[in-house]
């Protein structure tokens, strides 16, 4: 079994910490996706999409997709739980592992590949209007996050789980993508300080 | 329990279709989109992201997200498994779902939402620009899935999952974004007739 990643890109990231809260250790293979190694005809045929990171099973099977390859260590690897064991923690870390997703690191994710001349060969076309417009609604799920972890120590709660994963590597990627959260969001700014301390957070 | 929903919105019907392959009913409010209703105060504390479909349960929590809310009642009704069951099946339909989800509604959404004139007060600000740069990465995601859909019945493989229904509420989606599956893909043509006459497509 390995996982094929580019260490430095924020996805790979996300399944390092994944597997470092578990406790499982998985050999690593490097592709540089900034030299366009993700478009060899090779790596094509493990993931049409061409990205990372991708999971290789001893058995040849490929998945690909960060929270799949999550999904996958879960189901094996049950404890400690990263996604919730009863149904209404199931779904309120679903709910919030979204969000932090589609309504964060998404957004920031944008400004980087829009505004980044580094990512013109990646992002085609790039649409710098675009990445503009993602600014403003990066501040705003930002401000619906510090109401949240006002009342909780975790992004879903009491437990830490995959959406503080995702909520931490889209906060440490606004550095490349030159946006910081605002000092008025005190709450995300004291569980960014608690989160970033534990072991998992130099995997 | 209740969900909230603006009848005519994909996501909503997402929620809808998962429920039928389930056989589970559920009562639904209408909240209107077009006419703003989902930015007022007492919707916005169900729901800050002011999105419809919302899971309210008799105890007053509240789950948004489509996937968090099917999460919850597959975890509730396993059968029919609409997320897989074994640790391989679960990761592949979580890599086909979110294949489905990201690289093709996604795109399909944001076609719709930077090109229709009535979207203008939803999608602020409206950049014709990126709506055109979608609509190539619709095509090359339906000819990643048209090889899929070669090789296999169902999206995710042998068996109707969530990825078949984010798929299926994606392609029709592409009517109102003035798009069409191209006669070339013809096995994604031959999959959206099959999963179109299951009796939950009309949910």
């Amino acid at each position: 079994m390995k996982i094929i990643q580019t260490e430095t890109a924020p996805n790979p990231r996300r399944v390092r910490i994944f597997l470092a809260e578990k406790g499982i250790t998985v050999a690593f293979e490097e592709r540089d996706l900034m030299e366009s190694e993700l478009k060899s005809d090779d790596f094509t045929k493990l993931n049409p999409m061409q990205r990372v990171p991708v999971l290789v099973l001893d058995d040849g099977t490929v998945i690909s997709e960060t929270v799949a390859i999550c999904r996958y260590f879960e189901a094996l690897n049950p404890e400690p739980s990263l996604f919730g064991q009863s149904a209404i923690e199931q779904a309120k870390i679903e709910m919030w592992q979204r969000r932090m997703e589609l309504g964060l690191f998404f957004h920031i994710a944008q400004v980087f590949r829009h505004l980044n001349p580094k990512m013109s060969h990646l992002e085609v076309p790039q649409i710098a209007d675009w990445g503009e417009a993602n600014k403003p609604k990066v501040d705003e799920m930002l401000q619906i996050l510090d109401q949240q972890l006002a009342l909780n120590p975790f992004i879903a709660g009491d437990d830490y789980s995959i959406a503080d994963i995702t909520a931490l590597v889209a906060v440490d990627f606004m550095k490349p993508a030159k946006l910081q959260v605002s000092e008025a969001h005190t709450h995300v700014l004291r569980w960014h300080k608690e989160v970033s301390a534990r072991l998992s957070a130099t995997a």
